[in-house]
């Protein structure tokens, strides 16, 4: 099994991907999207929302490698080839990245930093209450890689951490609620949310209103995992009413955001365009050199997904 | 010695402090600014900011506490009697404050979050190019309990990080330059600089228009120490001409900074009143309990400044 790579994506990345996979493989036979030549070579598809079908045309393909962490760009192609093993990248540049983004957005409500700068706008140089960063609680929903690295650094900066995940974990010094049962009792204690879960049947529109209802007034939202978990007009009732004080949302149930989006323009919603984990070759490659490897080898494979469970 | 407690503050943290120090010490006989009663009873003087020459009028003074980890304050009282011991407040509570605003500011420089707020403005669903974590180098000038502090937590997010002090310094994974020899190596690296230095006779004005200069263009100053390192003009010329990309300053040469200083408006500074850090009694009363009770019991000191050094 030596047969081509397919770049299954409308990024610029390829020419990166080409150098870091020929760094640990040797020269290698990279197809990108435009370019795919003879269907019958590809034997591994790099796929970050490929066109639905495309990667059924592929007769000879043993891996499919999704570019970003979350599959459910993937699997929304119900015409997979059902015996091809999918993995998933593990970025730990990636994941380091989505803390930072979590971080900032949390730092910021939690500092008053708006309120600074309307004073700064005033020439005003007046000191905001201060609030205990031990009072300030953070909640996690999702606890993959993603998940706890994010809830580990709260933690590192003194914030008390719970998550909530579908299975018992064990997390150091991190609460853990797990299941849908404990749902409202994490969502109570979290003044600050912050949404890594993947998208699943089970996840999508877990964000309703009786969710946003669930947390204490005045809470902060922060989404960097998907928009699908999102129930739009829920949220912006509740950033509305004043239940929620604000939110940082890096993703959209549509994306690109159309243009008549009321989350452009809504004064307590800041947006970014899915940024705040961008997969960096660099970081990324090694899993990916590893797991093909593997697979010509007919090794066990790494970061391998489960299409039933949609993870 | 059980003799009475002044506070001797504008803030008004004085109950909070008389609670905190009761919890420790049992009753104490607390005399906020204003209700100093009979001098002759003052043994400690917890200070901040104190009117010069007031706190030689206690003539049994045993003990003198600055409120701020800094002491500059305090040392610019030129009658402050000269056999007191001085000991600082050590407040991990405060220390984890400034090392979350100089987190803060550098995540929103690193993430480009201006430009996704304007895009944001414009409707426009646009990802910035992507700056690796690891090209954007970190210094934290000052490596006391500060600077050590920003500078691990900045290590575990991944940053590269650099430290200047006056004297040589081992930090686990932090380059440590020192000397005034070094200054200008340490800055020519720093992609955002911190300044968390004491202010003393020796770093009264380093931050000139040569200092500026040495940084890398397009560098991000971020000052949570004290104004008199700055020379303000020096700071707006390097902003004016690009060689700075911004700075967030959290202090000023005058606090409360004049209604006309040019930093209000200048649209590169990002201004908050002397609030990165703010002494907290309960986690800063633990080693003023401490102190208060060796200096009773006639035994060494922690957190003792040296007047000379100026810190």
């Amino acid at each position: 099994m030596t047969g081509a790579i397919a770049y299954i994506s409308r990024d610029s990345d390829g020419p990166p991907w080409k150098a870091v996979l020929e760094a640990g493989l040797g020269p290698v036979d990279f197809r990108p999207l435009g370019a795919l030549g003879r269907l019958e070579d590809i034997e591994v598809a790099l796929a970050w929302k490929p066109p639905p079908g495309l990667i059924a045309t592929f007769p000879n393909l043993k891996l499919i490698v999704s570019l970003g962490m979350g599959v459910d760009h993937l699997l929304a192609d119900d015409r997979l080839p059902a015996g091809v093993p999918i993995v998933r990248i593990m970025d730990e540049g990636l994941v380091g990245q989505m803390s930072e983004y979590a971080l900032f957005w949390a730092l910021r409500h939690h500092r008053d930093i708006d309120k600074y700068a309307a004073s700064q706008r005033a020439r005003r140089w007046r000191p905001e209450p201060f609030v205990d960063t031990l009072h300030r609680r953070v909640g996690v929903m999702g606890l993959g890689a993603i998940g706890q690295d994010v809830a580990r650094k709260f933690a590192l900066l003194g914030f008390p951490v719970a998550g909530w995940s579908r299975t018992p974990r064990t997390l150091d010094g991190i609460e853990v609620f797990a299941g849908r049962d404990r749902l409202g009792t994490f969502l109570g204690r979290s003044d600050i949310l912050v949404d890594v879960l993947p998208l699943t049947r089970d996840t999508r529109g877990l964000l309703d209103a009786a969710a946003f209802a669930a947390l204490p007034r005045g809470a902060y939202f922060i989404n960097i995992a998907r928009g699908g978990h999102v129930v739009d007009e829920a949220l912006l009732a509740a950033l509305d009413s004043g239940q929620l004080a604000g939110a940082a949302l890096d993703v959209a149930n549509t994306e690109p955001l159309p243009a008549d989006h009321p989350f452009w323009t809504h004064d307590r919603i800041a947006l970014t365009p899915h940024i705040a984990g961008a997969t960096n070759p660099r970081t990324a490659s090694p899993a990916v050199i590893e797991n093909i490897r593997r697979r010509r080898a007919g090794l066990p494979l790494l970061h391998q997904v489960d299409p039933q469970a949609g993870y």
